[in-house]
């Protein structure tokens, strides 16, 4: 008998070399909690991700599934891993999870947010969790170029450079850029998938375009190209944060809460 | 010939040990600030704050007074001294004052915000500006309980031991808690003075009202009471934000704002 469980992680990517463990030193989240579930269930437990997100790339709510031998409390397991988890990762939510539930693979999509600080003199308060910009965008021309990449095209212009995927046509249900001239700007992407790096070349293209370097209708022809450097440059990781993932069903009836009771594991 | 300027700074706190400037290697804003005026104008400028905030506490609107030899232009000064800061702290602000502005004794009051997470579980993206509580606070109690320091009072109990300062009355215009049950809240602090440590004291009191060890009557004897051990621990000082620092007459006149303009110092 296994259980199949869906956790949902909150981290600060700054001090992780990206999500998935590597061999040797690295920080990584995957390791971190891989080494959390071995303390707590005393069983060598492997985690599938919704999204591998890149060193410096921030979650407030990546999904991973996993399962495990000996029937627990879902909300008692999360207690206890946050108590053998280091500060900078954390679980937010768990819940049981359907027979053979694959975060990665079940996931309907993804949705990122990237900041920007677009004001005129730089912020050293936003500095570890957005881009700072002093020249003020053009935010018209860049919501024009957002407007561009909507729907169903392929993307491998925004791929980076050596990755080996061959199947690069994503669906991107949102790209919206939230706030104001002078001041934060967000940018809301939503899509079935990402390709490598694909959410930062794709603000590094929309930056070019908000910076007057490309108008709004070059982001036809940098699709169309279907090449890596027909694209701007890859934005750097610390602005960028997976903020949720959707899946089909919603397991809303196995739904536990996090309780504040002191019941431990 | 000298120019009175005032300048309004942004930190972060964390890799400070304070504002003041401290004999030895200790590395403080003052000492920055100073530090990059003197490469900027050759000039040795000592510079005079609103608040000396302590060791970790952070900035959004800090206020500095200071007086040149030479005229400049505030802006181009601004720029050139965020060219030459470090990167956890810059000048959001610099305009010309009236002869003999002084920062500190000119102040009306001063605007501080405290951060606390009160979700159920910690949160890695919060852990750095705010304090983390897990377990539910009363609201209803707290709220009540600030509302009692509102006005003028003397503060004597809200002073870190230790201190030598006398006149221990002050008043505070605002003491608002925003947020629900269950996420972020903000202690909203504004008051014509603050004594060492008194809002991290205070905030430290209130947690002990909301978390049911005092109810918030409790609040006037610990007033009436004049001795720090009547109040509640010291709250950490990584939650906490000098937000602003308001003056009797806005040199509103003389605003420059800090052009976009390439013009230098």
């Amino acid at each position: 008998v296994t259980l199949s469980l869906r956790l949902t992680l909150e981290y600060d990517g700054e001090a992780f070399a990206g999500w998935q463990r590597q061999d040797g030193r690295a920080r990584t989240v995957q390791g971190e909690l891989e080494t959390a579930l071995a303390r707590v269930t005393g069983e060598r437990v492997a985690v599938v991700a919704a999204g591998r997100t890149d060193a410096g790339v921030h979650a407030e709510g990546q999904v991973v599934s996993l399962a495990l031998e000996a029937p627990r409390d879902p909300a008692a397991l999360a207690r206890a891993l946050n108590g053998v988890l280091p500060g900078d990762v954390a679980v937010r939510d768990a819940r049981a999870a359907p027979a053979g539930f694959n975060a990665r693979r079940d996931a309907l999509s993804k949705w990122y947010r990237y900041d920007i600080w677009n004001g005129p003199l730089r912020s050293p308060l936003r500095r570890r969790r957005a881009l700072c910009l002093q020249r003020p965008l053009d935010l018209p021309a860049l919501r024009r170029a957002a407007q561009a990449c909507l729907g169903r095209h392929d993307f491998a212009s925004f791929q980076a450079a050596g990755s080996s995927v061959r199947q690069t046509v994503r669906t991107l249900s949102r790209v919206d850029l939230e706030g104001e001239t002078g001041g934060a700007l967000a940018l809301q992407v939503e899509g079935d998938g990402f390709l490598r790096h694909m959410v930062r070349v794709l603000v590094g293209t929309l930056v070019a375009v908000g910076s007057g370097r490309w108008p709004p209708e070059a982001m036809h022809a940098i699709l169309a190209a279907r090449e890596r450097r027909a694209a701007g440059p890859t934005a750097p990781a610390h602005a960028l944060t997976l903020v949720a993932v959707r899946y089909a069903s919603e397991p809303e009836a196995a739904q536990l809460s996090i309780g504040r009771s002191s019941s431990s594991a």
